[in-house]
């Protein structure tokens, strides 16, 4: 499989996991996983997943607008996502860009090493 | 050196060269990095000298809101900057968002491995 197609399969997984079922993204992070939202960082995949699903805000929708990729060597490969995000019961969408590290594991599939979530304010 | 020090110190060293002297960020990058740049990938520093030094416009001054960043393993760092970028002669200034993969260099200091730059358009 190609990198592309690796990142945009990955996307698709997780923001409709995301949009569906916050909790289920647990499986995708690990005990050295980091993710920075919005500038706060949390570590592990249970305080990260913790953060998700505590977010003040029950249904949403990604819309992905752009997808970048690139091998970030041994195996990974970084994945740049810029979109826009719908919740509920707001008039606008909210821009975000947000990039995500991807390391193999033995199994042969990838795990997020690296999370980062930024809004896009005007 | 704490990550976000440095973190810090690239980012300000990248943009203020970029802004002054975009030639000059030949020495960032090397013969394996990689640039996206609006989805198109270049690499190598000449090349990717060459692709920045050929934008269409002349003087430009990026203004960072952002600068967030993660050890990526093997004491590589990833950096992601949200700011916007003012063209000289235009009214209005353009957001983007970029990350950079730094590596460590044998003589102590980081390169860029991997760089992706988006314009955020509305």
């Amino acid at each position: 499989m190609d990198p592309d197609s690796v990142a945009k399969a990955f996307v698709e997984h997780y923001y409709s996991t995301f949009d569906a079922n916050r909790a289920g993204l647990a499986n995708l992070y690990q005990e050295g996983s980091m993710l920075t939202f919005e500038g706060q960082k949390i570590q592990g995949s249970q305080n990260i997943v913790a953060k998700l699903t505590s977010l003040p805000f029950q249904q949403c929708k990604h819309n992905i607008t752009t997808v970048d990729c690139q091998p970030s060597g041994s195996g990974g490969m970084l994945v740049f996502v810029s979109g826009n995000l719908q919740l509920a019961g707001e008039q606008h969408a909210l821009k975000f860009s947000q990039m995500f590290h991807l390391k193999p594991t033995p199994q042969g599939s990838f795990y997020v090493l690296n999370d980062i979530f930024r809004l896009n304010y005007a």
